[in-house]
């Protein structure tokens, strides 16, 4: 292990003269940056570099710094044996590493730290999780001391760590900006990690990242802030008692007025809870309305995956018992609790790819309930189970039923893996002239079209309608 | 492997015959119990049995069929190659097993069922997580295709896991019902599975098991519900937006009155959603109330393990800058937003280990601001970090300070390691004359008896005050 440190260096003249030591480099080839990659690139044996100091020296050594590090990574890049590690204090830069609208998770406020009882300070490289190098490239250093093989599965792709110190297993992740649901395979087994946050998807409690840069819409700002709740009320459905989340925008209860209201759906194998640990979308609708971009509404968000039991006993998904179940149980529970207003004019539906679909049928067999509607990454057909019966779509046709609704708005990620599904709904909407706000984005069938979806939805719910009343 | 189905089995009689054909006994051998018994424990060779169709067949069979059950988990016990694994459906004496008060974590509501888009039914056999056997034994079930050796612990034991089935493995707990943190090992590995429950403690997100029976009081009833709130504030100790739980109870959106407050503190390496999700301090307060045994309020549960950088930079645990920030941030954020009662008469504190702490500290420090203590697993001395500065307790030696103190609760757990400073603190009350509700529990450091701490102090709490108004 050789462990360069750039604090105290003052000069490129003095830089090369360290480098030179360190590396034991020939005099003759240590003052170029050519014969620094030839000599690493060319070693034979296990090289672990462990690069510090960066910060300090930067503003005096600028693009020299820069220019090492890049042949360090070239030469990395290259050479199967070679490990560049860059560690760093997080930089002025990426404040929005720490920002709670990146950090929270369901079961936690702030990123896990390991402390002692006996208040010793936490050492540096004791930290595990998503970090980044000097030169923003994110990686996962996780520590695992008896595992003989550990990956990253993210999509398609399986990412392979590297035992970078002794235990400690390091990947760096060529990966844009952006969430991503990860599978972790230590000794080839799928695992969690605490170190990484823990959604719901898949059915299931799952790990993700939030790699960054991070977009301002849905970090957590200076401003006020609604809140989040949990609410249980009795389903007649469902025969049990279930949960959704109220997001409360700020001035509820201050206020006296009746507020409008949004009910938003996950997607498959998601719960109630994704929009707000995964989606953020509590940020984002605290930042649109701080800067006075949309309505203060309520937004409940109930579980989508409605099981049910077969004859036999076994446990069944039913998604599309979960209509009945919004207008049945849950419509009545958050009009009697909340100041809000019963009228379709102030009632709009949106969901994200299971959740449109349910969105769909919802809206078009209760039309007299909602007046505003929204599919991201979404389907106007149900295109779930087996006996799909798509005759509720049949009312889309009817021109008053089109006037009634104040926003039918439709989006898709260029990349989904469904976009043939969306195209069929952009022929049927063309086929019986249903118009509709329709939007692209660039991505696939994920949390960062979602957000986008919902930043750009949100703002227009119930404007142009009476004021707060 | 054999299949024992005794679900179309009307008699004893024809019970043994069909022992005796499965289990490949010779004549002479098939009526008796240590026949079986003797022909298990002495055979070669793995062999693995399943029991079926227990519930449909008890009714018939009674005390004969608990008879062979009996025989085949002795024999069991004493033969390294034999497992027997008994599945059964949940009768109905196991409803607690989907009690939202057993069931519910912070990141979903209900079990984790891996479900199919195509809206099959899932199969039984593909479950996994904590199981019972007909006769009540947890297990748990996980799968793990490709592991080579997996183990759980739990507080010092270390429990193994035999694989059953093809890439299912299973172990048998020998515990008592309660609460248990849990750490999993897979090929000696420590790693999370989602098929667990996650809470957070030991500064992490950490797998747990609830094994049942559970008892009544906190389980969900069919009672008013309060609901959960995540609230954000602006922290002037720790410079950064910090979040806090708000347990309100039913009926508080309705009424227009004034509630008292609790604030309520967890542990080391925990944190503020400690008290609902593994703590379900909410169940127990909704039952309480719907039998009328406590007093509505609020309870305001904010993370105590206030983190600060030292000069260089580094992380630190700083425990005993909480009651500064309970007191300057997060009292005056809940008076501003609630209407709640802002008098001491009216204002109780209350901890857990790390958490009784600093609620001995808060209270001894701001007497003019509470009115009601309890100290769970608790203790009034701080004896955490290495510089302890007890002066603060000073003044519970003065007379008119004991006297202003409503309520003083003291508790721990007969078998707390830490019991010896329970009685150090028991000496101190007693030389000092200081009076208290001191209460012992059967039971460690966990959450078994916090959960009976909090049972038995939310009733004492603001009795004998005026009523809301």
């Amino acid at each position: 292990m050789i462990k360069l440190n750039f604090a105290g260096i003052r000069s490129r003249e003095e830089m090369y003269r360290y480098l030179q030591g360190k590396l034991n480099l020939p005099e003759s080839r240590g003052e170029n940056l050519d014969n620094i990659y030839a000599m690493l690139s060319e070693a034979s044996g296990r090289i672990h570099i462990i690069v510090e100091g960066l910060d300090k020296s930067r503003k005096r050594l600028g693009s020299n710094l820069d220019g090492v590090l890049k042949t360090l990574r070239d030469a990395e890049a290259v050479t199967e044996n070679l490990t560049i590690e860059v560690r760093e204090q997080i930089d002025a830069g990426k404040e929005w590493m720490d920002n709670p609208g990146v950090v929270e998770q369901s079961c936690a406020y702030s990123r896990p730290v390991l402390v002692e009882t006996n208040e010793k300070p936490v050492p540096h490289n004791s930290q595990e999780g998503l970090m980044y190098r000097a030169e923003g490239r994110p990686y996962v250093r996780l520590r695992y001391p008896n595992a003989m093989n550990v990956q990253l599965q993210i999509g398609d792709m399986m990412y392979p760590f590297l035992e970078t110190e002794k235990d400690v297993w390091t990947v760096t992740l060529p990966l844009e900006p952006g969430f991503y649901y990860t599978n972790l395979y230590v000794d080839n087994c799928l695992v969690l990690n605490p170190f990484l946050p823990i959604g719901y998807g898949f059915s299931r409690p799952v790990n993700y990242i939030e790699i960054g840069p991070v977009p301002d819409f849905f970090q957590m700002k200076d401003v006020p802030h609604g809140d989040i709740r949990h609410e249980y009320y009795n389903s007649s459905v469902t025969g049990r008692t279930e949960t959704c989340i109220v997001y409360v925008p700020p001035g509820y209860e201050e206020n006296r007025g009746s507020y409008p209201v949004l009910y938003l759906q996950h997607g498959f194998g998601e719960n109630e809870r994704g929009w707000v640990w995964q989606g953020k979308v509590n940020h984002i609708m605290d930042n649109l309305l701080a800067q006075g971009k949309a309505v203060p509404m309520l937004i409940v968000m109930a579980n989508g995956m409605v099981m049910d039991e077969t004859a036999e006993g076994e446990t069944i998904l039913r998604h599309n018992l979960f209509p009945e179940e919004l207008v049945e149980d849950i419509i009545p529970f958050i009009e009697k609790k909340y100041r809000v207003k019963a009228d379709r004019d102030f009632r709009a539906m949106a969901g994200l790819s299971m959740g449109s679909m349910q969105t769909s049928m919802t809206v078009c067999r209760y039309g007299e309930l909602f007046g505003w509607e929204g599919l991201f990454s979404g389907f106007m057909h149900d295109c779930m189970g087996e006996n799909q019966d798509n005759s509720f779509l049949e009312i889309m046709k009817d021109e008053n039923f089109q006037k009634g609704l104040h926003l039918f708005f439709r989006a898709m990620g260029r990349q989904d893996e469904f976009w043939d599904r969306f195209a069929e709904d952009d022929t049927f909407c063309e086929e019986n002239k249903i118009p509709c706000i329709r939007k692209e984005y660039e991505g696939g069938h994920d949390w960062n079209v979602w957000r986008q979806c919902i930043r750009d939805f949100l703002p227009l719910l119930f404007q142009d309608k009476e004021p707060l009343a």
